[in-house]
């Protein structure tokens, strides 16, 4: 029996669904040169979608099966020149093509690979590269888009020229100050392109990658830090400066700490050469750098707890 | 060199910092009877932050090493009576007793143990239960409190009342409509307390998780599914007619996918009885019921893919 | 071009090949009123399989889509009686079918669930146990069978009773002694039965699991323990004391550290209350407890690091 | 109650213990340019330890705490030259200085990185190269060396020159034969060293695993493939054929399944263009390639389902 001691009856809210997850992978042939796209694409549509929630019935529900058929036919008809071009091909169509959706959100994650040399004419073998995973999210309702890029788990690490102190101190606080520790990090970022009208030209969202990436590493390395908050923010502000596609960036930046180990009990000294990588606990360190006069849109946490 | 071609200098945008999954254990003797609390402590915390993105000036920081520290001093001062009530002293006290933070947010894993039963007068042996993580998230401003609790991972599945059919057909559909499938997912919900004020009385937030988590469940099983989408909101609504203390609900909820594997090819007929579990793709659904009149706060990504 | 230092052309050693993790659930239905299995089995064949290698002669190869296509055949014709009965079924087929292949493995891990009450007839609804995974591996070569249980991942705890002291110093030594400590652990075990003829009674799979799984936990809660070694010796000759029908059992211990945390800093003590569960590094205890001249069968590394 | 239908008391069997997954970061600075190691290293240690099992004494135990401490003293006393030697200066010590001890081993995981160019003089900025891991196990006795180095998780795809056909067909056999596939696996590789002796020459480690691993890379690119066990005994083959200082050499390969999407239900053919990557179930295809003449001592199973 229900508790009437509160008024106020249950009514839907915010609701999207799709199906997520679609690892699709591309060979395309030049001759004997093939290349190689490997996705991980993640369908989310909204609209008019009461009835299934409060009745179940389908009437408006075009089914998770069916995006997923959709991601594998529009990878052959349509290519897949970079994640971002193929999740806009994917969202423009689920909104243009069902009456009942009103925005479609396509989320890509992006494995990269590299060549292994062979003698001969062949070019078909390939590593994946491995290190960070790139990320695309394009949203789309019928009449603006949103492109978020960004990539995960890229790990960087100074072996000197940060420092930590002049903090706050209280009675909880035993922290020594640091004058010359390790800095590292695992990258989680992501990005929000000014772009949003189909009237407008579309970025280069490769090239934008690669020179956003490249902008981010530099600005780590040659960040002298005095907190890693201050290397965030160069790296932002770096990008920023030098991308005038961008308008917002986000970052959730974990301070892998790197302890000095103790080795004077053994008679021997540590003159920052020895360290313990920590798992748990870490610092974690997150802000938005945005271009004067935009708005905010990244959400505040990138990655869930 | 930066480029000038658009104006707008880079600015400081939402940011927040604090030592993450700081893992707290604490053990309370009642004689020869033991209690265990097994807590996952995240603190995040933010306010006058602008110097330490912009010179690196830690003036204003308190070292996560600090917010740790206090998550163990306070486990001991005020004991761990619920992962709430625990947040909200740490919560409190990080936005009172220092001028620069502004605002506190806890979040809080904690797993659940079982005794094992010994003979004799002890009472300190434990397994681990394994089922669904405890969430508690707790936010504080100085003035308003938030408190979103929930869980993930709670693994459930209904063998038959599942039917779907009746859905929309594009040129992409191929999927046979299903009279009676097996319904499964991992449920990741979130609800949030209509409380928010010191002054007035604060929730049983041990039996309030209790019985929520009761009436998901039962929900969930009692619910004749003709979408999941009609399951989650069984599962909302049920909480918000029963639940006066919660406003509103989030769930996210995988699709988790039993295909009816054909074995006609071996000479065997399968009448729901043989099943391949998928891993990727799944669908996943996505909602948050309300509360009629009380305000969506909940994000609306639960899991970031 | 070949380095001809040293002599010894290529040669094939011990090879195996089969489709691992295939994903089965069987539903049974006893009127209103479902049974639940669900397991994770894998077939790993060997036999005559120079040519594949050697020159890729597929002459012998039953393919590995062939066996992932006869588990779930199999769970249609014989049913799951348990883990350990299935996998006889798949083993004895693939050996006695195909001349090629001399001994089969078959590997399972089994995924408990537990009912959700409802009111009325149905019983259909389950929620995943989510505590141990439990394990089988089933060997036959034709004449001789090798069983081996077990279960992974059974977390537990004993908050007293253990005390680690008396140990050797060396210069590398800081460690203080313990006289009151936290035990905790990830079980992993193993165990061997002694069928292994089809002319002998087979076991009570399911009974034999029960019991030896409370034997397990029992000794470890009743242990007062001055190490883990004594511990896990405790566990293992409580099985063989009690189970004839097993010769021989393995164990893989983490020692999950919980340390005590020092709050003097912050002027409070800590009688045993508060601890950081660390993640790593950790100590690892592994041996096997043997019935009293039976040979030692089980691998030695239970984990591969 | 032991039950004692069956004779044959409890006795202790193969053990093992030590401190697991001790994370050392090793950083060396030649001037301002920075040289970094990044090792995950665990010790077990066996010997004359029957009291720690049967009574708890631990009269001849070294604390697991100790061997950590070993660890990073040993890193500053000796360095890092590579993993291999590292282990043998910690297998030495063990075995050498502890009377109990009779036999050590010690595994290794390796994590490379790679520089981020900065302009100036520095050199102190690294990324996490994030492809496979390096693997290294050193084993002593006090007489003889046991050196098994390898490595996981290199991914590794041929977009073609792949068929399968040709193979056995039973009454559950559906696959289709083909004469144009994707090859992918998860390169998991593990060999032996014929060095054994203090008295032999010691190999150059990190030259070995760089041929070993391009001789590895060369193979599968290079192997027309009628099988996946052609194409790891091709791997093997040119390993033992070029690397003298190699015995024995074990691959454990998942066929990543790459399944061909059928899109003529959307009117689209599918010219080996679009594949559906798959999880589970996989092939797993395992074996030894050895020198002729030289003995298997690598265990069957790299990876432990």
């Amino acid at each position: 029996m229900a508790d009437t001691s509160r008024p106020g009856r249950p009514v839907l809210g915010q609701n999207q669904y799709g199906k997520a997850e679609n690892r699709v992978v591309k060979i395309t042939r030049d001759g004997a040169t093939h290349h190689i796209k490997d996705l991980n694409v993640s369908v989310s549509l909204s609209g008019d979608m009461e009835e299934v929630h409060y009745s179940g019935s389908n009437a408006n529900v075009l089914p998770t099966d069916t995006t997923k058929n959709t991601v594998y036919a529009f990878a052959k008809k349509h290519g897949i020149d970079s994640a971002e071009q193929f999740g806009i091909h994917l969202a423009r169509h689920f909104v243009t093509s069902q009456e009942p959706i009103h925005r479609a959100r396509i989320r890509i994650e992006e494995y990269a690979w590299e060549r292994v040399e062979t003698p001969g004419e062949g070019a078909h073998s390939f590593v994946r590269k491995g290190q960070e995973t790139r990320l695309a999210q394009i949203a789309y309702d019928g009449e603006r888009w949103e492109v978020v890029s960004g990539l995960k788990d890229l790990t960087v690490l100074n072996s000197t020229d940060s420092e930590f102190w002049g903090y706050v101190r209280d009675e909880y606080t035993t922290l020594p100050e640091a004058r010359d520790r390790v800095l590292a990090t695992d990258v989680s970022a992501r990005w929000r392109y000014h772009w949003a009208d189909d009237a407008e030209p579309v970025p280069d969202w490769d090239e934008s990658y690669a020179r956003t990436r490249e902008h981010l590493l530099s600005a780590f390395a040659e960040t002298y830090s005095l907190s890693l908050q201050q290397t965030l923010y160069a790296m932002g502000s770096r990008i920023v400066d030098h991308r005038p596609e961008i308008d917002e960036v986000r970052f959730s930046l974990p301070n892998k700490h790197h302890f000095l180990v103790d080795l004077t009990p053994f008679g021997l000294e540590n003159d920052n050469e020895v360290y313990f990588a920590a798992d748990r606990p870490y610092g974690l360190i997150e802000a938005t750098v945005l271009r004067d006069g935009c708005e905010a849109r990244i959400p505040a946490d990138l990655t869930n707890l």
